[in-house]
């Protein structure tokens, strides 16, 4: 009796545990080469954390012209890096190679494109594997907790050092699609258009209990160690599993019945515990790919931050009122940014439910509702003056097309008179989540007439 | 910085150790008082294996009739117990307390209904925590491959031993679906209706990608120790997280939008990388509830058989030929019932996909063809004469609404002029695959229609 897939794991384990002893700490996650822009102010997060200093890595392609108005901001997946593109430097396909250059939806003959890597990841921008410069350590989960819009607000201080002062647009898809719309919201002045795909505007239980299990199944591998295994062996098999979950979720049923079936990798051989259908196989493979290139600890605080996305009213404002206290703490002294009892981070007590938390039942929610809810206007109402487009694919389960067309809705009834919403049916893509990396004809057809 | 789920799994680990080693080996996993039924005629099963003597605990309610021609033999779930209804015995209520009773859908002033445990599940039935009477050690992963079929063979065998020749009718949901259907293929004369309720007729790739997720948590926990931890500490962190993404695939999004939307259980604490939204306290409590009273190699196995269910014709042909071979070799005396060369378990060697497979193009599949497979049009030719109910839930992701608009559609294209199928639509139940056990007016209205 054989378990193939535990021997794997297991090897890897002894494999990784080799390497760490004889050639010191592991290398970087790297996406390869980046510019970089460090910013020596510190950033006050939503949660009442603060970055005393941080660094943005990002890649651009295209020119920018003399009065600097042709500025794209392109934003990534959660574990997408800036590489979107082939550059000079790295001639990689990036993994939207198809959408960018020369007559591209994205036209690098007419724009400058910018992608970032985001803040908490791990390709260059300040992370959880970052040194925290008040003690010299990795920061691991003394990291602070972050937001869409702590990422956000760091791609604007990019731009400040940019002299880029007002975008052509903000674009982006999945997490991207949200941070889109956050960035017309935190700097409406500043964003000329919106594109927002396969986003939402507030994450739905569902798609938060998808990443609970991920982030589960890699907090409980022995090695996650609390967030404290830099140096050491990685949580590798915990990042295998949580990646098989995610891409159960990143495609649709109805497209693996196409292309997977009920066949087996070896119908030859008797049934086995370990992959043994070829949708089995299937996410093995998209397990081992990723499971030694990102950050562990960069996927649970950025995940952790699509879960807290919601641009309705009332969290903006207790997030501001959070920020305006950490901000007079700083300034009468009482806080330093490098303090971390000032830094809020992870509680000390568990949780549990309080009685009093209750549905406002004057804000029906959800698909079965088909107006928005007010507090959701009253949050996007900012952007009321910014032409939008959202685009929604029917066959998407994480950021199924409601919750498109909930954005689109929320913008109309906050007084925007330039929605566009596109949604891709069945036919048009049984590609699901993953339809914004690959239908350059709908998706880039799309984008390319609303940026013109 | 605290994590107080991670606190609650190594307290838990401790806590078994220390019960362990203080009272010998843990109790058996128990659904309550069942009666019960030894057969020492040995059990071929369909991929090669067999049982030289088994056990299959049951439960029933309401009288047998003299001819013995009232009877309903209902199928569970995948974790479910013979425990539907309570008992004199076992006055605890049942998982479908409601749907049977006097005046109920399986109502017991006229129908004798007898609920089973099934093979390879732990509360009675053999399984993988059975004693091998080969060795007389507990089976573990030595335990043979199942299938739905072997399930359905084994009720059977207990039919014989209660003298009933021929069923009112085969009645079953989610898993139980499954077996009520290939009850009807594999003993037709003994069926005399088949209720199928949000099950299928072969399993498709989204719903193993699900399961294969669910294992291999399971198998990844250290504890597991490849399936031999009985007596020891078992692998119950790895049988939390794949409750909790099971329960993601039981209940809907929409759901659970309407119940948990974007609350928090307490929104005066900052986030957490522990369950922090109610969802994932939800899904926090499905899971420590679950994680001690299910045996681990049991759910791999049912599991697994689930992943294997096709009642496709050549499928059926395949498991005949290869049983056929076994009774050969048991007959010539080159294989005993006991002799595990001759029983085929699990392979040695990890699986290549081979490149000879591909998709049969004149079968085209899944819910973009409207017409279901060829194969699984002459595999459910048995049932041509059966009356069939066929019931599905437009909110159900594990067994989508087009499976069992296929198992309808098979069955007409077989020749079966009495089926009846249902579908309850958003408006009717947001209950996903769960409904079965929730719906009493549509599930149960409609089964009571049928039945009488």
């Amino acid at each position: 009796m054989a378990f193939p897939c535990l021997d794997a794991m297991e090897t890897r384990s002894e494999t990784l545990k080799a390497s760490r002893s004889s050639s010191g700490p592991e290398p970087s996650y790297t996406s390869g080469a980046t510019q970089s822009y460090h910013c020596r102010d510190p950033l006050e997060l939503d949660w009442g954390g603060v970055l005393p200093e941080f660094t943005v890595a990002y890649e651009t392609w295209g020119g920018m012209n003399a009065d600097r108005s042709n500025v794209i901001l392109l934003h990534t997946g959660l574990s997408a890096s800036s590489h979107a593109h082939s550059t000079a430097a790295n001639p990689q396909p990036g993994w939207w190679e198809r959408f960018i250059g020369p007559g591209a939806p994205l036209d690098t003959d007419k724009y400058h494109v910018v992608c970032t890597n985001v803040l908490g990841g791990c390709y260059g921008s300040t992370g959880p594997g970052s040194i925290d410069p008040a003690n010299g350590e990795r920061y691991a989960t003394r990291f602070p907790v972050l937001t869409m819009q702590d990422m956000v607000r760091a791609q604007f201080r990019l731009l400040d050092g940019l002299g880029v002062d007002r975008l052509h647009a903000s674009v982006g898809s999945s997490m991207g699609g949200m941070q889109s719309l956050a960035a017309g919201v935190l700097f409406p002045s500043r964003v000329g258009r919106i594109a927002s795909v396969s986003g939402c505007a507030r994450s739905h239980p569902y798609s938060i209990a998808m990443r609970h299990t991920q982030r589960q199944v890699l907090m409980m591998d022995p090695n996650w160690n609390r967030g404290f295994y830099y140096g050491k062996v990685p949580p590798h098999a915990g990042m295998k599993l949580a990646r098989e979950i995610a891409t159960v979720t990143y495609r649709s049923g109805p497209e693996w019945e196409q292309r997977f079936g009920r066949r087996r990798a070896d119908p030859s051989k008797p049934p086995a515990l370990c992959p043994d259908f070829l949708i089995e196989t299937y996410l093995d493979h998209a397990g081992e790919k990723w499971c030694l290139n990102y950050d562990p600890n960069s996927l649970l605080y950025v995940s952790k931050a699509m879960d807290l996305f919601d641009l309705g009213r009332e969290n903006q404002v207790a997030a501001q009122a959070r920020r305006a206290a950490r901000q007079r703490g700083i300034r009468a002294g009482t806080c330093t940014p490098a303090d971390s009892q000032c830094s809020l981070t992870l509680p000390a007590t568990p949780y549990e439910e309080q009685p009093d938390v209750q549905v406002n039942a004057e804000d029906p929610v959800g698909p079965s509702s088909s107006r928005p809810p007010h507090d959701l206007v009253l949050g996007l109402s900012p952007v009321r003056d910014i032409p939008t487009l959202v685009m929604g694919v029917a066959s998407d389960i994480l950021f199924p097309a409601w919750q498109q067309r909930e954005v689109a809705e929320a913008l109309r009834l906050a007084g925007n008179r330039n929605v566009t919403h596109m949604e891709l049916s069945e036919e048009m893509s049984l590609f699901g989540h993953d339809t914004f990396l690959l239908d350059l004809e709908h998706v880039g057809g799309n984008l390319r007439m609303f940026l013109n």
